[in-house]
């Protein structure tokens, strides 16, 4: 079999190294797959660690790939828009797009995980390895070494190559950065706010207690709560606030007469459907929001970093997960290019570079968005300037499904388009539409054809302005 | 004395360093100056270090304040524009401002550092100790360890507040990076490129081997060289060139005779000047070229980053000195406002929030401009739309002296202007103007000040139509 003679050693069996590993082992080569935490599997889960996340095309397209999408589609719950909570307890519905089957799903982070462990498990060439966590990597000879928790010895693994997916804290990026020898680039960025998770229960019939096809948001300005329905009938509830300097802050809610205060002058449509508050938001840990950046990917051609472990974003465009499965399949479009033609080692270092020049623009818009993201979840989803524009691309998406993208649709349900491209083109047309309002130049007597045509010359204008300056 | 009971310990005595501990001197605290290198009085300079910089107007508003500017001002070559040399060695002159007394100035840096330390040593209240390194930092209690270089003993020293002035490498933001117990933001970006210096040498008679008051630049798309005038007739010359992956990059530029050729290809007119080229090239290290941010830039109220240590940026608006000496200026005006009426201690955590409030915007915004300028530097001063825009502001500049400021002018000598609003600024002019002259708007038989009007319309646009995105 093709590849065979060549081995893949992947540091960190989370949804990015799992699906790598089924992937690689698809293409012939022999892997080893090695995790620091337990057989997820076996054991149950850390209380407060997110439980679900948001899968979207570009997610289910690297799934495709492996096979495993339909599979995957069984935990899912599709969301088909934002939930919008005031502090008066009234709700409304803001669409994702406004197309037919334009929708993201809710899906369990452990289960999605299993799903995929079970399906690299299942190929002969892939042998995974639990309870042992890398201590430090040789990046010119591709040797790794781990701790073996359970015997506490250390031990080596070697292969042609290492890929390194283990996660935003990621050793193998920390021996990269470690290195003089060559120059690394890298930014971590916190955000001044932290997070916190709490549960709706499902109902004693076991149904959802409020709605359960949608991401529900109770923006606040400065703090908001979001939560995901999980297929147990209960939701994740995440509450985002900044860890000091503000009315509300992680360091002011310190009693569960403060908590309580809060959560019921703010969230009081919310509160009555929690009832473990108090004990979850003092049980579970405040964690933190950060970004991570760098570069080069990939050192000596033989040790390559995906998924969180080059670029960990803030989860506010629901697009972690999705960018680290997309990495898969960018990844396996260089090896279609670039892999070796007959049974030889291929050019790793020529692989990895050209995999990180095809992806790493894409990733850092990613990251960019979400931050983007952030303040318009809790800010803007409640300001009538935004509504307003919401309110017309829901009516160029439904009347004109096929010229017409917004940015949210570019970036979520169009896995061709790149991120970066989306983030292009979803800016422009953002600011085109938002100073057309702003100058009043859409008005309630013009057709919506006419409007889309309007926007659609300014945002051309915009794109062409910024192309000036950028190509002098 | 006010402050007498207060005791500083500043580590660093770079520039920065230097200056702090006098003005910190000068507003009657006790300051202690320790510094890894001998002190720079006794001894000669390693090779290959930059011993020219540009000062300008916000460097010299931060020496007036010190009381030191008319010392520097002895020390400075002006330099009244970029002398652009082309591939044949034809030469072009493009001032950095079209009013009268608009120029930067060479100034030596070794020379300027002993100015800034021997006015410091005059102050009975300043102790500058040199040879020993600061190894670490317990940020809470406000201790610094230090290896003395002459005994190898381990030595600390502690005081009020400790202000790290210790450079890009800087161990006080390492001991923050480190430390868990906060969140902290940070970035290293280096450029593709490096840099080397190299010497045009005095004429026999003394004098200057080309035009002594410019800063001359040869542009070559992806390389360039740069010169600054020193004091004794000698040039420093500077090679930016890529790492690698370029027809003319530092991996490759292996052998004298290839050194020559390039040389001879891309800087026909610099190479005559350049008698020891080959020697310089091999015998001096090749630097890397960085940007760093961070934040917070203090800890525990009593530690805070100052200089190069909080934000280093590349070399390329001439402005990393200035930027540096202008961090003084705004921490003493933050002094002004916070320091404490009666002789007891200040709260130096207000302080240190209140600076770093005042004051990230600007170096952030500094060191964006300053990649900017390298992409400007090495493509865009050959280009001909560049060289329009160029001709054009300086119409308006000389004719309405007082109406138009460029971006490089806002920057560079309009020291009231912070450098977030010149870059906000500038940015919207530039971008106005080169839209208007691509556009075909700008024809020859306006007037001057016709053309100035529909710039400053466009411009005004600009700004507005990122305000209502920026504002939503």
């Amino acid at each position: 079999m093709k590849n065979q003679n060549q081995k893949i050693v992947i540091i960190g069996a989370g949804l990015c190294g799992s699906l790598l590993a089924l992937r690689m082992a698809q293409r012939g080569y022999q892997v080893q797959l090695i995790e620091k935490r337990p057989d997820l599997r076996d054991v149950t889960q850390d209380a407060g660690r997110s439980i679900n996340l948001a899968l979207s095309d570009r997610g289910l397209k690297a799934l495709r790939l492996a096979g495993v999408e339909q599979d995957a589609l069984k935990l899912c719950i599709p969301m088909l828009g934002r939930m919008i909570h005031d502090k008066e307890g009234n709700t409304f519905m803001s669409n994702y797009s406004g197309r037919e089957n334009e929708y993201i799903n809710s899906i369990s982070r452990p289960g999605l995980n299993m799903l995929l462990l079970d399906a690299a498990e299942a190929m002969s060439n892939v042998e995974i390895i639990f309870n042992k966590g890398c201590t430090k990597v040789n990046l010119e000879n591709g040797i790794a070494t781990f701790k073996d928790y359970n015997t506490k010895d250390e031990i080596t693994y070697s292969g042609d190559i290492i890929l390194g997916t283990d996660g935003a804290g990621s050793v193998v990026r920390k021996a990269m950065f470690n290195d003089r020898n060559f120059l690394f680039s890298f930014s971590q960025n916190w955000l001044t706010h932290g997070y916190k998770e709490i549960t709706i229960p499902a109902a004693k019939d076991g149904g959802y207690r409020t709605e359960k096809g949608a991401l529900h948001i109770w923006p606040r300005g400065e703090d908001m709560l979001i939560a995901l329905p999980n297929l147990d009938g209960s939701f994740t509830v995440t509450l985002f606030a900044p860890y000091s300097n503000s009315d509300y802050c992680f360091d002011n809610l310190t009693t569960p007469e403060m908590v309580m205060a809060y959560f019921k002058t703010e969230y009081p449509d919310a509160v009555t459907l929690m009832p473990n508050l108090v004990e979850e938001f003092f049980g579970n840990p405040t964690g933190p929001l950060g970004t991570i950046k760098c570069s080069p990917w990939s050192s000596f051609g033989k040790v390559c970093l995906l998924g969180d472990s080059a670029h960990a974003i803030v989860p506010f465009y629901g697009q972690g997960m999705n960018a680290s499965f997309e990495d898969v399949v960018v990844f396996d479009e260089i090896l279609n290019k670039h892999e070796s033609k007959n049974n030889e080692s291929n050019d790793w270092k020529k692989i990895f570079y050209a995999y990180e020049m095809a992806r790493k623009k894409d990733t850092d818009a990613i990251a960019d968005l979400a931050v983007d993201n952030f303040h318009e979840m809790k800010e803007h989803t409640a300001s009538p300037l935004f509504q307003q524009k919401r309110k017309l691309e829901m009516a160029f998406e439904s009347q004109f499904p096929t010229e017409y993208f917004s940015k949210y649709s570019l970036v979520t349900f169009n896995e061709d388009i790149t991120y970066h491209a989306a983030m292009t083109l979803g800016r422009a047309q953002d600011k085109a539409i938002l100073n057309l309002l702003d100058d009043g130049k859409l008005t309630d007597d013009m057709a919506v054809k006419e409007k889309l045509a309007l926007v659609k010359k300014e945002t051309a204008e915009a794109l062409h302005d910024d192309e000036v300056v950028g190509n002098l």
